[in-house]
């Protein structure tokens, strides 16, 4: 075994862990023991925690870019990578710190979860990939589909942003748009047609691609790399595999000894839905409810899983919810530090600032900025700047002055 | 002394380098000694060389993010940083490599010239900055003086695409669309009566700033801490700065003893306009040329400089001229690849196809790739998806099967 072999052992049901399957093929449609009718149980992946390396946490010279670095602690990277990872976090004051994912191949946090889907339909031997999302998570996966050579599918919404749209169709991926409800039935039926791999969810309640979360555990291996463990990380959340990932991997280094605790993680949805916080206020491990209006469409999600009741509940954190009014002024406050965050990427902050600010003296706090600005619907309301005449120089300077 | 004290002792003329001027004022002007009617010569910084610490080349742990690892040859770096540089290589075969600068900041290799304008705006106690562009620079230069306090102008053009437009203002800036014509009087206008630093260009033929190019030294300190010294570098090539700059960080390198040799650099500049190449064919310094239509509106220059003469001679190099239909075949090839690039980013790759693709067993070579996709004019032509009917299951195959 070199360093950069995985580890993965196989699979094992989140609804209860004795309940356990072989690595292969990935269980694209969860634990089929434990799921029941109203809920999906989510699979994750098991390891070989006794031989990882020695130092992999370490701060070493000559370190590989990418999820390379931590290969032994993830499924098998079949398909190649495009320097995923990596993203710093940039200092906001006061103990506080964004990680800033827009530095991603393509510019947000979903690349993180795409090179290992990918490499999933590449070690299952398909010939594609069929991924439904209106924007980030399907630009992602048409990304990695391209470089692997697999052809990709992406089912998306009509009302999707031009500029998204757009990004959608970069990289040479079929994009449908389709009535939000037919999204997975369609996904289904194309993934069984064509022998195409599912990258995206098609249970009732969120269980989505069984190795696709452990791609976000490098973030919490940068985290600690950089900060130790902090206070707590503040995460946008949709479906809550983001959230499950960070919180598995401080887990796992709990689990190996390399530190002893876990930061206490908040979700922040959207307070116009929030399947997570009301499966948390009610008691149930995962549950969906209806969503209202809200500009932050990419985590919009009326359905929840049991990935995030896990992380927030085994945390020590809590599930928040945000406005869309809370969001915009986070937003603001990242652009007039130098980030310009897509609305959704701010809800971290948002939530940050809605739980009054710095935590005391408990440490460094994190919160994740998912995503660039060029992604959100309102990209282009207001209209252009209006065309100044260079000769009325009253006017140039009414407008510097008013800034 | 520590590491990250910059050893800057001031500027030299590129004109005459017996030529010297103190480190500030910075000359946002060029030489006003060497400079003519017809040809104005920028500065460049000047560093105790002798005094560089022993192994800041060498791949260390623990190393900050951002221009911080280099300070010691940077101007002074007075404004906060956003964690600019660090960016990937992707390799695409054949020994050859794609710095992709999309990953920056505010995704474009501007970030690398902006901390330093930045700086240089706040070490010279403005309270502003004023810049001149329709894109990447203009709005690189507001997200940093928005993270330095620093008010901002933008004189940008007419016909800035929306997205870009909304990219420009998202950091805070005034944002004044203006003739192209207009914009330097104006700039050197508003310089004037408020004070406001300029950090783009004000002169006949190309200065710009006398700090800036330094920011883009750190591409080739990367470049070496990674692959060493490649055979070729390939280039974007608007006013020459990005261009010299890696070939001053290189040219560094050999005066420090790290390496013996730099790489040849190709300016890649679209065909419908080219002054660096025109400079190079007629045995001058710096030109002009007309300008024709092109859809690479970010190194569609009229105005050349200097700066490029110098790295692309001093190199080996050659000037290459691209055509808007090598540019996008190059950006097909990426996006092929996973990496969505903006149309001038993309210049470099065409350059190097335009070569013959790669050059027998010199070594390894890199094209560097500025910014991403999103800034794009033609970003919405063609339309966006056309929705399709999810009953229509004959359409769907047939679109699938289609690709």
């Amino acid at each position: 075994m070199t360093s950069r072999d995985s580890l993965a052992t196989g699979q094992r049901s989140l609804g209860d862990p004795s309940v356990r399957f072989p690595l292969w093929p990935p269980l694209t449609a969860g634990c089929p023991v434990t799921s029941n009718d109203s809920v999906s149980y989510p699979v994750e992946v098991d390891y070989a925690y006794d031989r990882v390396p020695a130092g992999l946490f370490a701060t070493a010279p000559g370190q590989p870019r990418g999820h390379e670095r931590w290969a032994p602690l993830l499924p098998p990277l079949h398909a190649p990578g495009l320097g995923e990872g990596g993203t710093p976090l940039v200092p906001l004051g006061e103990g506080l710190w964004i990680k800033d994912e827009s530095r991603n191949p393509t510019w947000s946090h979903k690349d993180r979860i795409n090179r290992v889907t990918v490499s999933a339909a590449v070690g299952a031997g398909a010939e594609g990939i069929v991924v439904a999302s209106s924007g980030n998570h399907g630009a992602s996966a048409a990304a990695y589909a391209a470089r692997a050579g697999l052809r990709c599918v992406v089912l998306s919404s009509a009302g999707t942003p031009p500029a998204v749209d757009a990004f959608l169709r970069a990289y040479g991926a079929v994009v449908l748009p389709v009535p939000s409800e037919a999204r997975w039935p369609l996904l289904r039926r194309i993934a069984q047609r064509f022998g195409y791999h599912p990258v995206s969810n098609v249970t009732p309640t969120h269980t989505g691609h069984a190795f696709g979360p452990e791609g976000y555990k490098t973030l919490a291996y940068e985290i600690y790399a950089e900060l130790g463990v902090p206070a707590a990380v503040f995460l946008p959340t949709g479906y809550g595999e983001l959230l499950f990932g960070v919180w598995k991997g401080f887990a796992e280094l709990v689990a190996l000894g390399v530190t002893d605790r876990v930061p206490r993680l908040f979700s922040c949805e959207p307070a116009a839905g929030g399947p997570l916080a009301a499966a948390l206020r009610d008691g149930l491990p995962a549950t969906t409810v209806p969503v209202g209006e809200t500009a932050a469409y990419a985590i919009g999600s009326s359905v929840g899983g049991y990935r995030g009741t896990v992380a927030v509940r085994e945390s020590g954190g809590a599930a928040l919810l945000v406005s869309d009014a809370e969001m915009s002024a986070a937003r603001a406050e990242l652009a007039g530090a130098g980030l310009w965050a897509e609305l959704s990427a701010a809800a971290g902050l948002a939530g940050y600032r809605q739980r009054g600010g710095p935590a005391s003296a408990e440490g460094p706090v994190v919160c994740v900025s998912t995503s660039s600005g060029f992604k959100d619907r309102d990209l282009l309301v207001g209209g252009e700047s209006a065309e100044v005449d260079p000769e009325d120089w009253a006017e140039v300077e009414r407008r510097v002055e008013r800034g």
